[in-house]
């Protein structure tokens, strides 16, 4: 198994002196995900098996779980009984094949239209955007989670306990998901936020703890429409952000029925939308 | 003009006790980067004219220079003259229209395959970065700049200065171009990171200074291997990132002989290839 970190010696400049030391980075490497029907190999350009879905720069560990996560965004997997098995292929390390099952409905065509249109932040354009809000109804949050603003406040501290990656690199990524009372039930860290989004993602839905119907889900950092989406599809009824949200995420949340906080940080944050589910905010807007 | 910052109605929670107030946000939309040659409009699928080539999620602004730096880190646009207009069309203000000299040579094959095989960060599996690094020949940086680490040091203070949209929202990554003395040239911010440097790049290239051969380019946060591979194509002989580095960022760097400063602050920083053109720096590596 490919490791997440890796030393490497370099020049540290500092006021005390010049030294050469070793210094411990994120591993930034390709992941294709390729996807095939069970009893149903599909042969590729290359000549290998599965159809070639996306790839990603990501750091290597809960590959599987990425793969799954990164297709449940898009709607192809929903559940444990839908994948047959995983794994990956090729010498590389950097291939990780999903099997799902024989008569799992797969709109490939709508996949490759999604893919066309998707940006280097792995969103769609406006058309996506309108198509994604428009289901927003099948797709609106429902859920009754209420959570105290104590609560809140307490979960970048534990989430950062948890970062190991982060702690020794400075340079990953992490999301959380959390109870109502701020237990943290698992966290996944990359150097690309959507790839840590993605693995979370995946792992709840092969330990069938899909939606999220009752879980606070933090980000390490600045919430994107993109990685509101994601959480959208996931089932997720609270996003909290340590950093900036942008209007697109802002605007999805609103429509979604997700309560978006941002800035978290020890002496408060700011509630963009659907306030109601912080026990103290505002029932306005 | 689209705005680059929206204001909000937020709940903002702080011990001081709660308030709805206004909060100026990062605006994040999609823009449709389309090209087309002078005199030979192509019908695109929508019968508009124009073929496709992206999707990104960016902060309005700058947008024409967003799809000209995107395009030249696709190796596509090398210099003004290549360039005979552009425009937005449509109606959202979201669509960009690049028209190329007639006699540009445009391997669009080439530019499909490899969005096919782009990922969700805007880079390519390791078939493309084996394709980069092999042509690191023609892309070695050969600059001769020198910079003494006080200037270094001294960087992020004067880009964080000219940060408007993020002293607003907190919520924007910047690239900064600076001389060998530390002088900023210019900046550009958006949500995305790898936005701000197309977009620096797009006016760089429009003002005739490609290649940056002897200036240093400044990232606001992370150096990934995406954005990297846009300097290398910039022609930027030391790039340094107030975050942490990726191994790939590193990798490339090193073969393109791309001087990687990282953890750029107050106290030092971090040299992690090709440290010579650090005044004071090891010689080793």
């Amino acid at each position: 198994m490919k490791a997440p970190v890796q030393e490497l010696q370099i020049d540290a400049l500092r006021d005390a002196g010049n030294a050469r030391r070793s210094d411990v980075i994120a591993v930034e490497e390709p992941l294709e995900i390729r996807l095939m029907r069970d009893g149903l190999p599909e042969a590729d350009e290359n000549g290998g098996t599965g159809r070639s879905i996306s790839v990603t720069m990501r750091t290597p560990g809960h590959d599987a779980e990425l793969a799954i996560g990164f297709l449940h965004g898009e709607g192809l997997l929903r559940e444990p009984r839908d994948i047959i098995s995983t794994g990956h292929c090729g010498p590389t390390g950097n291939i990780l094949r999903i099997t799902a099952r024989a008569d799992l409905p797969l709109d490939l065509a709508r996949l490759a239209r999604n893919f066309y249109s998707t940006s280097s932040c792995g969103v769609c354009g406006k058309a996506s955007i309108e198509a994604v809000t428009a289901s927003a109804g099948e797709r609106r949050i429902t859920s009754e989670l209420i959570v105290r603003e104590p609560v809140l406040r307490g979960l970048p501290d534990t989430l950062r306990a948890a970062q190991a990656g982060f702690a020794e690199t400075g340079g990953m990524h992490a999301v959380g998901l959390f109870t109502a009372e701020g237990e943290l039930l698992a966290s996944r860290e990359d150097v690309g936020r959507h790839n840590a989004m993605d693995k979370l993602v995946g792992a709840s839905l092969l330990a069938g703890e899909l939606p999220w119907r009752d879980r606070i889900v933090l980000l390490s950092g600045r919430a994107s429409f993109e990685l509101l989406q994601k959480a959208m599809m996931a089932g997720a009824p609270l996003v909290a952000a340590i950093g900036a949200p942008s209007t697109l995420a802002v605007e999805l949340a609103e429509s979604a029925g997700i309560t978006l906080v941002a800035f978290l940080r020890p002496g408060g944050c700011n509630v963009y939308c659907n306030p109601w589910r912080v026990a103290g905010a505002s029932r306005e807007s």
